[in-house]
Order: structure tokens, then sequence, then C-alpha cells
């Protein structure tokens, strides 16, 4: 089936935002069989919005229409197509319920323009708000399906989700089923080197690699029929895949880094505490964005200055004179002190040129140390950055968590 | 003019991303007098492009197509074009060494693929890249404008805003000039308030208030002639709008208010040490973003313990147990500490409740205090924040920054 995607709000074609309703739908249509060959964007305009919806009827199946279902006059998207279908809006009587509640629960008074939202077009399925007074509908009408749904994504997704996608599962002959496998360590034309011959004779699943930002995702997608065969055609892909890749896949259901390397942390119950440089403050307020990291983060000492690593971490004056504040040795005494300062078990240091200023010709922009401190030791490693200051300080920060990630998950191992 | 942008890419169908150049097309064309109809999404196919295309010819006056300009076979922009306008493509001297160039700085093999992009329709104005290979280009034709530009935000934004925008503004009639104001302080609704009789009375400039994340912003725009009068019609209205709003004001060019603080700080010499619980890093780590700043931040110790408040900061234990880590007590002892261990001129701390877990039925999510401790004493504020882990933190960062930006203005004015 062929789908169109119909916005309707002069706010998108003001650029005040972005057309994420028409990426949303899109990004999960195909899981249900349904292809996106065309996103149109129209102003409230009733002239304009009757032309876009013939021309989508007809050269489409499917057409989804977001926007345009609200209280004001401007709101004109039921009208329009009821009168391109050729029916009457009638009086849904549960969405004028919730209308009268919704209104008498925030004891606000309801004026007659809300009413126009209980109208929809005769004979239409209606798909329920929770999160807003607008309902959705849709209409079959000569082998074409019309979708309206509101335009605020909060309303929007879960309608989506909770109506439509079961809706065209119901008409699809299969089911398709995806999962992302979350790669860092390899770029990603190594990860496609490694994989080449999975990739180019996998039908079922399929595999496609994605490069994110410093890191790589893969998204391994098979086709189910749709009644019986529960045989699971995934787990057996992504078996293959670890065993080629190895620890540098850290999380197949979408958890971040961060978020790996944290939960692994917790369950250790290992305490640690970070000096950083030329990540400042980046590292601490990642890790704490984790809800309950309280119980293993002990502290971070951001030492920007010189004498603040001297001061605070102990780091000797004679290492930083001798071989600098970006070197394997400076990374080294700081992680060491800053786990001495907290008496903690892990301590790690990150010290770097972020750029734009600061490079020399021995240390240019993009060089980074990062040490972690146990123990056993510490064990120094060399970071070679690329790209602005905001990227070096962000794929910075994934090093040093998939540095704590492999070493508690060889710690878990002895 | 009536404009139309035809977005070209199976990505944005796919829902990998959002139509962003759209958007941002959208918000600047209107400046230079041009009106944004209609936004349209093909996938790399010819046939659907050329009658997208088509349609486009049809209904609108300007069409700005993106994307489809690269190296491969997908990329089909160009010949689709070219063909609608009946012109041959031509090789443009200045791109094909461009593109040469690019490649042998890079010490990589020029294909013949590459080569592709160094052709453009005859007659066409072409637009530089200079972050990217494929050139954009202007096509005068029978009345109609269609513009090329390539797909990645990256090349797109700086040919639009560097050639596209001069294009037009050299044809309109007359000018728009607009000016933002950043504000912080007060609310949407108050602003409003104070403003109610200009926003309601200007017609030339105009008035417009936008909620930020936390923040307010006002638009004034001004419409003036081509040729002639040059005389400011939107200082008068600024100076009226700060007699207004006082401080809350703090830039008028688009500078962040931790780009403000930081430039003050930087001005006064004043150096600045910081003690973060709450925050968990993310003050210093904003305040690390400005480049240079290492100048007059000397250090941030993130204290997520209680134990570290203590051996970092000297906060007595006696405190922490009689008001809690979170408390105007807590908040002064951290800054004056922070100030003390580092000897630094300016010492701030933030110390509260950020969320899910950690409140209290008198402690409640989103209770913050924050202190600035200098020479002459210490300052202790209470912010009450809502939203979740995330906005907390957030706004927290921009209360403190804006807390540093007037301690700085009132001493520089003493």
């Amino acid at each position: 089936m062929k789908a169109e995607i119909l916005a309707v709000g002069t706010e998108l074609l003001m650029g005040q935002i972005a057309n994420t309703n028409a990426q949303y739908i899109s990004s999960r249509l195909p899981d249900v069989g349904v292809g996106v060959y065309y996103h149109d964007v129209v102003g409230d305009n009733p002239e304009r919005l009757k032309q876009a919806l013939a021309l989508a009827i007809s050269r489409s199946d499917v057409i989804i229409l977001t926007g345009g279902l609200g209280p004001t006059q401007d709101d004109l998207t039921k009208e329009t197509v009821s009168a391109a279908v050729d029916r009457k809006l009638v009086l849904d009587q549960e969405t004028y319920n919730n209308i009268k509640q919704f209104f008498q629960k925030r004891e606000k008074p309801m004026t007659q323009n809300n009413m126009k939202q209980a109208y929809l077009p005769e004979g239409s399925l209606v798909i329920r708000n929770k999160n807003g007074t607008a309902p959705g509908c849709i209409i079959e009408q000569d082998g074409k399906v019309i979708i309206m749904l509101p335009g605020p994504p909060s309303e929007m997704k879960p309608m989506f989700d909770e109506t439509v996608m079961p809706y065209f599962a119901a008409k699809s002959e299969f089911r398709l089923e995806s999962r992302f496998l979350n790669i860092f360590g390899i770029g990603e034309s190594a990860v496609e080197d490694a994989l080449i011959d999975l990739i180019a004779s996998q039908t079922n699943p399929t595999i496609a690699p994605y490069a994110k930002d410093g890191e790589v995702a893969l998204r391994i997608t098979a086709r189910y029929p749709k009644h019986g065969n529960d045989e699971d055609l995934i787990t057996p892909v992504e078996n293959e895949i670890r065993n080629r890749l190895g620890q540098s896949v850290y999380s197949n259901d979408n958890r971040s880094l961060v978020e790996v390397a944290s939960k692994l942390l917790l369950e250790s119950g290992m305490t640690l505490a970070l000096a950083e440089s030329c990540t400042g403050g980046l590292l601490a307020s990642k890790l704490t964005d984790i809800p309950g990291i309280s119980a293993v983060f002990d502290r971070s000492i951001v030492t920007y200055s010189n004498r603040s690593k001297v001061e605070e971490l102990g780091v000797s004056q004679q290492t930083l004179d001798l071989y600098g504040a970006v070197s394997e040795q400076t990374a080294r005494e700081m992680a060491e002190g800053i786990r001495k300062a907290s008496n903690t078990d892990i301590g790690i240091s990150i010290t770097g040129i972020a750029g734009p200023a600061g490079a020399t010709a021995e240390k240019p922009v993009g060089l980074v140390y990062t040490a972690l401190s146990d123990c056993n030791g510490t064990d120094v490693k060399r970071l070679d950055l690329w790209g602005n200051r905001n990227r070096i300080r962000y794929t910075a920060c994934l090093h040093v968590f998939d540095i704590l990630r492999r070493y508690l998950l060889a710690r878990g191992k002895e």
C-alpha cells in the first residue's frame, strides 16, 4: 500500500516547527507493510487543502492527515475531508461527553466552538484521544483509506501507535519486527567489512547499518507471516553479529552507552569518582542524568586550571612542567589522585585539547588521554578525536563510558 | 511571491530525518518578502520527482529544491530540473577545480561519479558550497525561479543565507529587519502584560513574544522601503522595552545567557569556582562550552555525596544533619567552601532536588538553593522550579548564569 502524509498547518509553512509528525509516521508504517511515497504540507486554507487532498486521493492508497482538527475557525481538515468523500459530519456522543468532562474537570466554561470537535464524518472509525479534546478518525471509501489525526505530537503519537498501527497490522499479510544493535569502538565501514557477507546474503531478516554521532547502529528487520510460524529469526542473526563484533555491541534494546555503563556500575556496587579537564563537567553531567546514580557516584572534580590539578588531585608540578597537562603522565596522576581523594573503588580522569585553541605541533586538537585507576593499578588510553569543540567533548565522553563498560564486563567475568 | 519547498530524499520518507531544511527556509523567506505556500517531499525516484516538479511550477513562483545533488546514481534533482526547463547540463569549471582540490587535499582518488557534481543547467547562477562538493544553482525561466540546494543542513544553510537570501532581498520592494531581545526572569504573560499597549499599537515595527524553554524572547521586526529612509525604527522600540523590563533583557544579538555572563566575567577579570550538587556538572559543562573561559574559570567540584561536601568543601556535618543537603545553610557553606578551597574571587554553589526521587513533604522536587560568595559576603537564593529532571537541571543552570550576570552588572556600576 502506498501512503501519503498530508500535514495541515500554517505554523509549518512559517517555519515555527518542523514536520516531525511526518517523520514519526514514516518511520513506523513500513513495519505494517505500508510504504510512504509523499509528504505534503499546506496551510490553514480551504481551497489549497481541497486541491492537495484531491491529488493525494488520486495517487495514493492511504492518506494520513495531521493537524487542523482543533476548535477554531482555522481548523478545517474534517470539513474538507467530509466534502471530498461526500459524507455528513455527525455528532459522536462519546466525544461530546469527553469534551464536556474535560471542561468540567478544569472548571472552565465549554464554548460552542469546542462542540465542533465532537462532529465526525458519518460512518468513520473514531480514534480516541486520551491527551486532548480532538478525536481522530479512519474513513474507508472506494478502496482508499483516509485517516485524520490531531497536530500536537503528544496527542498524535499515542493515537497513531494505539489505533492506526494495529489497524494496518490487521490488514497486513505479514508483520515486521526490528531490533537495533548499538555498537561502539568500530567505525561504520569496519562494521560493514566484518558483516559484508551477512548483509549481502540476508533477505529475511535484513541487516542495515546506520552511522550515529561517533557510533554505529545495526537494524535487523525480520518479516514474519501474520499467523503461525513463531520461530525467532532475529536472535540467530544477532548472535552471529555478536560473534564477529564481540563486546563492541553494547546494547540491543535502545539503551545508550551511559545507561549501559551506569547499570553495570550500579550492579557491581563499586563506587566511582571523576577528574575532568577537557570535558569540563560534561562527563559528570551525563552520568548524573541517570536517576539513582548517587548510590555509586561520589564526586567529580573539574580541574580546569593547572593549579587545581595540583591542589585537588595531587598531580605533581614536575609532571605538569615536564609533560604538560595533556599527557599520559598527567592523566595517570589525575585518576590516581581522584581515587585517593575520594576513597572510591574507581577513579577515572580525562584531559585533552578540545580546541579551537590550545593545540601545539605535538599536541593537536582532539588529542585526549583518559585513565582508569583501581586497586590493581592504572590504565591510560590515548584517543585521537576529530571535529569541533562540541563533538570532541561529546565523543570523549562516549569513549570514557565505553572504557568503564568494558572494565566492568571484564571484572564481572573474573 | 509564492514559494514552494520540494525536498528530494528517500531518507525523509523513511523517517530517518525530519525535514528541518523546509523549516529553516520557511522561517527566513518572509524577511525578504517571499511567502511559503507548500512543502513537498518525494523520494529518489525520477518519475515522481518529475511530476512533483511540474505541479510546483504550475502553482508557485519560486520552487526551492533541497537534496539529490550528490555524486551517486540516486541523485537526480539536476537531471530532472534540466529536463523540465529544457536546458543542457554543462561543465562548471570552477566547481570542477574545487572538487579536484577537495580530493587532492584528502589524498583520495576522485571517481568519475564525483565529476557529475560539476555539471549544472546552462545559464544558471551558481551557488558555491564552502562545506561540501555539490554546488547549488538558481534558474530564472518564464517568470519562475527554480533553486537547487544540497540536502545536508550544514551545507544548505550557509548557501541559503549567503546567496539565496540576498538574491531575493535584491528583488524585494522592501526589506525587513528583525532584532531579538532575550529575556530572563519574567514569564511570557508578565512580559505581555508589561508591553500590551506597545504590542497592540505597533504596526511598524511589530513586536511578537515567543516562549523559549525557561525564557522569553521578543522579536521586533521593522519594514523599511528598499531605498532611502535610513531612520532606525527598531532601536527606539528596544529602548522603550528596556525601560519597562530593565535588566531582565539580557541580550539583543542572539547571545545566550551563559555567553553573556561569561563575557562579563572575562571582562571583569574575576576568577570563579563552582560547587555543584543537583546539576551534577552541567553548570561547569555549559561554562566550558565557551572557548577561552579557562582564563577565569578555575574549577568545579561536583559533590554528589554528602561525604564529598564535607571533604571537598568543608561543609559541616552538623549543618547537613540539622538542615539537610538541600538547604539555605548548606548552599551557603558550599559557596564559601569552594571559594576558600580554590582561592578565587567568586564561589557559586547549587544544591537541589532534581527528581524523580529524593523529595519529602517539606522539600518538593524542584526545590533548589544557589549561593554566590565573594569577599563581601554570601547571598543565597531559593528557586522553585518545575518539570522533569532534565528541565529542572537545565533551568537551574539558567538561573545561576542570570545571578552571575546581574552580580557582575551591579559590580560594574560601582
